[in-house]
């Protein structure tokens, strides 16, 4: 018999599932869509049938436990708390796995996920103290603190996202203003693309995008094809990104910021900027040894490998 | 044979050092005065010799180790970087201390030390996530996070005097902007002092302040006997500190802040208006949840305390 962990990560959209050994080899992965406004059961048990009959398949896989990374999830409690995108409301999906599968159930949310998967299986692999920080539609971040991920009291640390960088900046929907994910995310690159739509009318960059139907694409290739606006749009991004990592770094004396996620594409596009103005943000002392780094594994990946790292590293 | 531990506490003015048994008695304690100009060998030649005299007095005591709080200390190379009041540049303390006494010596910073402190003999016992600040000249900080000291990549985590609250705010010595001791520390205070007597010429209370002798006992009495403008002068810093609480608690979500040194002891007169003002800075998660605290030890002996438990919890 070969033990097996079954790593799920629950998304808005859709859920990835997969078995993974102990050295992060997936043996067999799945995606499906969520189907948020169905209950919480109903998506536990369409992952029971699938995973039923993979371990049919391959015989002699013993299933060690299940690792669930989900937004908004509590590690202490094993509640998923009123998710975005999901009408579940608070839905203690640890029980309920626990019911469907066996009882060696542990849950983190989907950016502590994505930080353990990079610390067993990427980039992080030889780091103790490194932030991620995932960007997509907003931006959420998983800390690593002395070789551990650092919870809090409430498991609710690492909220980067709603880090102010503006006591009188953009109004959140949290309802507190200058958070960071109101200018470093699709998000907030959306309002920044409105800003300077009125700022800069004649534009012929600015006027060709559809504030709307923003895709973070549409800059890279715009930067590629030479867009002075497209890379000012960026680099407007980068300086509030930089002075917050500088916050943090000031907090935490990280190794690395590692970045994840649909903007994370943007690669150098955004990251180079970010690092040549970090540096004029940080203490003398940190400057020039923070590391900002690419995720080192694949956007559907990440989210398993670091479920399953939940029950292999307990 | 009874077991005891060396705590010593170096500061820029005077050096504290104890004998500590493991449940946080002190046996014996003593201050001198550092002397920063002459080599921090002839420091610990004086604490040696008055420790043989204090081991002499007191028969069958065993020294198990040495721990040690001072300024710009690296928990791990052992050394003291430049410390500010000091003449010595960067020196390794723990092999100068491991030469004189006993090869079992452990360094932290003087906030960590406090931290560390507060832990294990005062108001933060039974938390495992809190932050400890000091309020003296300048404004320090120690972590815990999860039961330990967060140190970061290189000891260098906790530098929460220079967390920037505005990009654009009042110039520190350390070159950057808008760090939160320019505001919150003595140092600080004064700064606010000066603009608000370029702000209120008239006011009959800042008149009589001189920013340049300024003491917190001054604008303590002020509040005490109703001067609207010292209650101004505190609500003004509390805001600015009620704003980087928030923004460390959006990363660390601790259990409480605890405050240690000088400016601590205004107590509730700076530390109620902080409340009231943190929760307007919150996520709606941690709204009410977070207590501001003050330290629960005496300040002569937190550090000498928090130095000792560096071997006690070894």
């Amino acid at each position: 018999m070969k033990d097996i962990v079954l790593g799920i990560d629950i998304g808005g959209t859709n859920t990835v599932f997969g078995l993974v050994d102990k050295s992060g080899n997936i043996i067999s992965q799945n995606k499906i869509s969520t189907r948020g406004n169905e209950p919480p059961n109903t998506l536990i048990n369409r992952i029971r049938e699938k995973v039923d009959s993979l371990l049919n398949e391959t015989p002699n896989l013993e299933l060690l436990g299940v690792g669930v990374g989900a937004p908004n999830a509590n590690h202490f409690t094993g509640i998923i708390q009123n998710p975005p995108n999901l009408s579940w409301g608070d839905v203690n999906i640890v029980s309920i796995i626990s019911e469907k599968f066996l009882s060696n159930v542990k849950l983190t949310n989907d950016a502590n996920a994505a930080a353990l998967g990079e610390k067993h299986y990427g980039v992080a692999k030889d780091m103790n103290d490194f932030v991620l920080i995932t960007l997509g539609t907003g931006l959420g971040s998983g800390i690593f603190s002395g070789g551990k991920i650092l919870y809090g009291e409430n498991s609710m640390a690492g909220e980067l996202g709603h880090l102010s960088i503006d006591q009188n900046g953009r109004l959140c929907s949290c309802g507190l203003k200058g958070c960071l994910e109101m200018y470093v995310s699709a998000k907030g690159i959306k309002e920044t693309v409105i800003d300077f739509k009125k700022q800069y009318p004649n534009d012929s960059f600015l006027s060709g995008l559809n504030s709307d139907e923003l895709d973070g694409k549409m800059i890279d290739n715009a930067i590629d094809n030479g867009s002075e606006m497209a890379k000012r749009l960026y680099e407007f991004t980068a300086e509030k990104l930089a002075f917050a990592l500088a916050q943090v770094a000031s907090i935490l004396n990280p190794e690395a910021f590692i970045f994840y996620g649909g903007y994370s594409q943007a690669g150098d596009r955004l990251l180079d900027p970010t690092r040549l103005m970090l540096d004029s943000f940080l203490m003398d002392n940190l400057k020039g040894k923070i590391k900002i780094l690419e995720s080192g594994l694949s956007m559907d990946q990440t989210g398993v490998l670091g479920a399953a790292s939940l029950i292999w590293n307990s």
